[in-house]
């Protein structure tokens, strides 16, 4: 049987090259690898990574859970992700997302990666306020790593965008504006995201001293046009709808023409995610989006601390929001409405 | 020492439950994993997964490589894999997403996963016509489906939609209702997609004895406001945009409205992807989208078939596309457009 040391030998490499070459280690030339794998294939040579990683107890691998359902803008959670990944490979460590069609799935799938010790630690996305994947994890002991906030955020590590006050804010512009009836589009308020944003929303109409309509709404296109929908049923339409989501808020634009309302002119418009459609949508969709350019660097960072065997309790962090104005705020506000 | 038979009888369960419950086989009930996992952790036995997988040979998992960079409808995709990795599952195998920032680190990615047979089979998506994550899979003979063709696809199972017949058939249907002057805005055609869209749109145009215009476009929204920009600068506008996807359609209706044009009034609109916002934008988007609403179960089916030993050469599927026509097609022509 070939040794490692022959094989080494044969090509005038080092065995750590050739060893770091078939584990396909970034700082390997990728012409060098090519050469180890050919002459590894030739003479019979197979690594042995899964009896070394069983020997080290370790899979240098972390797996980031992607929640079915609507409510992830998925287009720039990949792009961090991508990041996320590139970054940990500089650790050594692979990044693997595990797809779930619903929760159910989903703890399946994290008890089984567990059970099957497939990988070191977890990204947990889109948290709910009570989320019963976190407390597995902190029963277990397994080391993780949330996008948003927990009830329990102060016992885990976690990364989020400051949403009450982003959401806070956003209310006291409007308000500023001379708005007066405003109405909230709210994603369910079992995800975090959704009830912080909502608070904020709340706690700036208090400062404001306006009253705040709340529509409730399934946090995607859809939902955001069934929402409003119902809302302008109900009385006079609002000047100005702060949406959850900008999802939610390409459904209340739908819902607004249907009643020959028209966002940016008749009805201020906003949402949250900066998508990459907002800035050439009919009007322009003003948004929000955490400040940081590079979340998934930040993530990888906090992933990295955590299996390194920082305290957990110290790695919370919780970016400010970014508002992004564009011209669906610009509602033209008649007296009338100014002072109602 | 507990072994695993010790623990299956202080259960009072079969040795194969407690098994299949330590692994995670979703036909345990989620009490009795509960149970099994609690017992498990109080006297000490530890599953050894890694070495039983590590006898025989094999992960047990497919990895489906998430690429990087504009391109990709992510919302789609993302529920595709969710039901591929369900009906994985109930063939005893997981799925998994391995995100890459570029093709670099894609191809990288691949041969790690490959040398440390961490993955059985493989899900490469946006395909490239020279692909060479598939050339390098064919070499190294690891069992593969393609979501999209290759030049070689002959070689290798895949799943498309008939972009050619759509496209051109789209083309056709534009000509019918009196459009003379219409333009593709296309994408790249280093992409399979990119390139039979392409071609279909020809080929249409041709039937119908009309000459096309072609816009190139990076296949996001700033890629089909760009191209239509420049399009409109370069002569009269078009009465009809055909794009390969709605996000450049959504880049392209605001290049129209920039340059005064109404879509879906003034210039009909038509992209590919049928995403979730297109029916609540303005006008809604028409669109098309491949016809089977499973496509991810069609997906697991070609890797369990893959891996049970099929020919890889019987495992071709070209789905046809269905149109949705929507409020943007409704573009009206003057007699002079007509008969230009």
């Amino acid at each position: 049987m070939t040794r490692l040391r022959d094989l080494a030998q044969e090509l005038g490499l080092s065995a750590t090259t050739v060893s770091r070459a078939l584990d396909g280690y970034p700082d390997v030339a990728e012409a060098t690898r090519a050469r180890v794998m050919a002459a590894a294939r030739r003479v019979g040579y197979l690594p042995d990574p899964a009896a070394r990683r069983l020997r080290r107890g370790r899979a240098d691998t972390v797996a980031a859970l992607i929640p079915g359902g609507p409510g992830v803008e998925l287009t720039a959670l990949l792009h961090a992700l991508g990041t996320c990944s590139a970054t940990l490979a500089e650790g050594g460590l692979d990044l693997m997302l595990v797809p779930a069609r619903d929760e159910a799935e989903e703890r399946r799938r994290l008890a089984r990666l567990v059970a099957r010790r497939e990988a070191d630690a977890f990204v947990i996305l889109r948290t709910r306020r009570e989320d019963a994947r976190v407390d597995w994890l902190l029963e277990q002991g397994v080391p993780f790593v949330t996008h948003g906030r927990t009830a329990r955020a102060a016992e885990h590590p976690h990364i989020d965008g400051d949403a009450f006050a982003g959401f806070r804010d956003a209310l006291r512009h409007l308000a500023a504006r001379g708005h007066r009836r405003i109405a909230h589009v709210a994603a369910p308020d079992s995800f975090m995201f959704g009830h912080l944003r909502r608070l904020g929303a709340m706690a700036g109409a208090t400062e404001a001293g306006i009253a705040l309509s709340l529509a409730e709404a399934t946090p995607d296109a859809a939902g955001g046009h069934a929402a409003v929908r119902r809302l302008l049923q109900q009385g006079p339409p609002p000047t100005a709808l702060l949406c959850a989501t900008d999802a939610i808020a390409i459904g209340a634009a739908h819902a607004l023409r249907e009643a020959g309302l028209r966002p940016g002119h008749d009805v201020a418009l906003w949402g949250h995610d900066n998508i990459p459609a907002g800035t050439f949508l009919d009007p322009p969709l003003a948004s929000m989006e955490i400040a940081d350019p590079d979340i998934g660097a930040h993530l990888a960072r906090l992933l990295l601390a955590v299996l390194g065997g920082a305290d957990p309790a110290t790695l919370g962090t919780v970016l400010p929001l970014r508002h992004i104005p564009r011209a669906s705020l610009d509602a033209t506000l008649t007296t009338q409405e100014e002072t109602p």
